[in-house]
């Protein structure tokens, strides 16, 4: 970065060019300026939504939200962000106005809201300010699950084609369920939207005045494709009678490449935010999905891990494939020219927050402390003492259900080989290598059925931290493990985006191809699988996936009626 | 106590009859006077072993000892425990010598040493000071594996009928494994030792001056039965050309009731413990065994539970059955006239000390220490909150494999139905859960095979500090569940023998039944089982089977493969 960064000095003034990546979370919004021609993340700004995830009471007060499980946002904390991010890193970077050739933004999905033909939340109108169905539903509102069970049986009945590549199953994260709910439950706030539309996209609507839908929102989250379009109108119809036009009447059919131009900033945008106007502003985009071509994946056979407290897997191939629990297979969904699969594991880095939490004595407390050291880490230094299988112990990382290969929210963990011996550290690296399994198995399934998987790129807050997880993870997939550079992978995925819509022509890049190779990087350190620690994992793995199908396949399916009695019993 | 205590002291001091018990131990030998009329406690005393249990060097140094599985005593140790124990109670109990009607010992079992014929124990001899194969095998020395493993596999191969009596394996605890290591490793220990003997029966010879072998130890632990006697020549032949004679050369056909009159305390004896010579001295014992008449069970149909680190299931029936697991059966090996069952689960109070001392984090050891619990109690009372199948898990309780059913040392343990809100409290009630239904299978295992439990009685540490867990073992068997009053039982039990050695003529008892009912007590408290929790109980014991059956009987050797992986990887 020192290095990039005085190559950047050194140009003259009159050279650079810079684009602005903005990546929306759940959180709060962190903008960041890129050089164009480098890479060199030159300045960066964060900004906390002051509502946050809104999930018990609406802002103004009002009742209290109907059940636990909501999650809203207000959209004026995405304009905000812009107008507290944009400026100031701006400033930092001593950009001007005119160095800054586009702009482009990333943002979690499914998250949607109900607008007005204009744009106008209909949350930001008086009428509909004490409505929850008015507001943003981020996309880990789970309160349409009613909803989404009704689209899957409905599919599977009418037997639609497009069930089979979601994995057979449609989430309750996504457009239809979600706009299906405020249907069922707030008919009037259904009647009075003019569009239900992705966040991704009113915030791209929002910076250049026109309203654009994005390939992967669409693809990935409302169940479109580039062959056969949106779900069928008798399909909809068939969920609820004044659905049937909900893509005619409130979406739209025109549907755009990421990377592509959605327009140009407005006039008074562009004042509100120290730009130019007219400046590119890129198709909208998602967090996960834009990361890719940050981590220098730009083509097939490479997967890209997002690991955080879940993981998000993206690989991309040449052909389309059915590919048990994958989240989607979407034409151009994640990159140009070829099919972008995605599948996920519900739980990684929450399984080890809930191990650390929940199951490590006070005297290892203590010792972290003594050494200033983090609880995480000195088990992951402990657990590094052990070879694979030294500690007799196996452990299916479902803490979370099992999104990717059996897409089943009722699966719950399991550890098993303890004695009396068996320590924490021992514990806690069976858990860092079932979910290594878990992606292991998942890499498997789509090599299985013709997408392959020849190298593994990480980006997500895990592999910042734990060098044993990062081996762990080369050592059972047995594929080699980059990581990448920059530790704002969306951020710049977004800024990459952004010097593809503004073009060659205007100081930026024709193909997000040609972005990567100047823009992105991995880090120098490449994690190499060692043959024999791979040989014991696959033993390992042998085990694990005989425990999968015995307890994920409907064998014996005690973790859903234990789960079930204790729903009788709470 | 104090009522009973009121009473004695209100008796003439001619009236006063006393026994002493002295239950030998792992670490201590205590003693107990007891009230022949009342079974009050009246004075009791301990002795921690100075030798303890030696396992790496020999007390007069030495060379290390071979492999870390050995477990030895010093039998001079049994010796100076009678002299710091028993005149001290004597004194505390303000007992005259003539008012001792008997004395009765209880030993760990099986413990086994080599002695002379005049009873000397080969140890104590200069020669044989610095042999590791001379000294006392105490009962969790575990070097005689590969003996135990060919006495196993020899009895398979020649039809031995016994083997099915001992759940169809022999533990590498007993006394021919114990007795065979010894002539394979240390062949001239072998051949000077004239005898082999308990340490039960060796202590009963130190009193009485005389050898005699009693009918617990050698029923369960040398396989001797009333109808068939010891294991036959041919079979302890093929064993080893040089064990086909051990029986006779080595050890004595004659054996002797439990509650007999071993023999009158020799006067040496007398003079140094301040007992009258001639004293009755009953025959040798075990801990466990004896523990059942002072549980006031002398009948069929009632299962004694001594619970510490482990459990030790025992209940009398009417006629010899084989039930698979069972540790034996042994004609009036409990109590006279009816079969002894034993069984056992091999980790129980030991699972609960691994969780506490691994698995509970530190904001909860302060809590504990705050309100001055300890972190057991604190789990305790924080898991009761839950009511049964509430916390969603499930364990198996193999955390030191499975004695019963099973009898496989290779299984290790499982938990399962984690999810990220799972507490420690849950998870110490699902182990606290699966102990009480590994006995619940043990207590149907013997149902199905028409050995009836309707009733469990308990004793040793657990059921003295852990409400809760008596509740969850009513509930969970769906049966009543009595405490014994004692907190001695092992040393009461003894003592009752003593008042049956004695006999009635000298103001003791004829039978065991008539020493517990004026001797023995429950405490008021007994736990009932409540329907609705057993019902639950009842679908959580159908998936505890099947994964049982799943991971025990062969469908899945997962556990003993990752057991395998694990040596190879150490």
């Amino acid at each position: 970065m020192a290095k990039t960064g005085a190559k950047a000095k050194a140009k003259s003034t009159a050279d650079r060019k810079f684009t602005l990546g903005i990546d929306f979370g759940t959180e709060s919004a962190r903008a960041l300026v890129v050089d164009v021609a480098t890479g060199e993340e030159v300045a960066t700004a964060v900004y906390q939504y002051p509502s946050g995830v809104i999930s018990d009471r609406l802002p103004d007060g009002g009742p209290e939200l109907p059940a636990h499980d909501w999650a809203l946002q207000d959209p004026q904390d995405y304009l905000r962000a812009l107008e507290a991010t944009v400026p100031a890193c701006l400033k930092k970077a001593g950009a001007k106005a005119r160095e800054v050739i586009g702009v482009a933004t990333d943002f979690t999905a499914c998250t949607m809201l109900p607008v007005k033909k204009d744009g106008t939340p209909l949350c930001s109108l008086k009428p509909f300010r004490a409505e929850p169905h008015a507001w943003v539903k981020l996309w880990k509102h789970h309160a349409a699950q009613p909803e989404a069970d009704r689209i899957n049986d409905t599919a599977r009945r009418m037997n639609e084609p497009w069930l089979a590549r979601y994995g057979g199953r449609i989430s309750s994260e996504w457009f239809f369920p979600k706009a299906l709910q405020i249907l069922d439950e707030a008919p009037k706030v259904y009647a009075a939207a003019d569009r239900l539309i992705e966040g991704a996209d009113w915030i791209i609507w929002q910076l250049t005045g026109q309203e654009t839908r994005n390939l992967c929102t669409a693809g990935y989250k409302a169940i479109w494709s580039k062959a056969d379009g949106f779900p069928r109108r008798e399909f909809l119809g068939a969920l609820h009678p004044d659905f049937a036009d909900v893509v005619d009447a409130k979406m739209s059919r025109n549907v755009i490449p990421l990377g592509s131009r959605a327009g140009g900033l407005t006039a008074a945008m562009a004042r509100r935010l120290g730009l130019a106007p007219g400046t590119a502003v890129a198709a909208g985009n998602v967090d996960a999905h834009v990361a890719v071509p940050a981590c220098t994946v730009t083509g097939p056979g490479k997967m890209v891990m997002i690991m955080g407290t879940s993981i998000c897997h993206m690989v991309c191939g040449t052909a389309e494939r059915i590919v048990p629990g994958q989240c989607g297979v979407v034409a151009d969904g994640i990159l140009p020219g070829l099919y972008g699969f995605e599948a996920g594991q519900s739980a990684v880095g929450d399984i080890f927050a809930w191990f650390v939490r929940t199951s490590v004595p006070a005297a290892y407390e203590a010792e972290a402390k003594k050494r200033r050291k983090s609880v995480h880490d000195l088990l992951a230094e402990k657990a590094a003492a052990y070879s694979p299988g030294q500690t007799g112990l196996l452990a299916l990382d479902w803490w979370n259900g099992n999104r990717s290969v059996l897409v089943d929210a009722n699966l719950t963990g399991l550890v098993l080989g303890m004695h009396l011996g068996t320590r924490p550290e021992e514990m806690y690296r069976a858990l860092l290598e079932a979910t290594a399994l878990g992606t292991y198995k998942i890499i498997r399934t789509f090599a299985e059925h013709g997408v392959t998987v020849d190298e593994i790129y990480c980006c997500g807050g895990l592999p910042e931290r734990n060098d044993l997880l990062m081996q762990i993870y080369s050592d059972v997939t047995g594929r080699p493990l980059k990581i990448a550079r920059s530790a704002q992978t969306c951020a710049l995925g977004s800024a990459m985006h952004a010097a593809v819509a503004a073009g060659r022509a205007a100081g930026g890049y024709d193909t997000i191809q040609e972005a990567a190779a100047a823009m992105a990087g991995v880090r120098d350190k490449t994690y190499r699988p060692d043959p024999a620690a791979h040989a014991v994992y696959e033993k390992l793995f042998a085990e694990y996936d005989a425990l999968h199908d015995y307890f994920g396949r409907g064998t014996n399916d005690v973790m859903k009626r234990l789960k079930a009695i204790a729903g009788h019993s709470a």
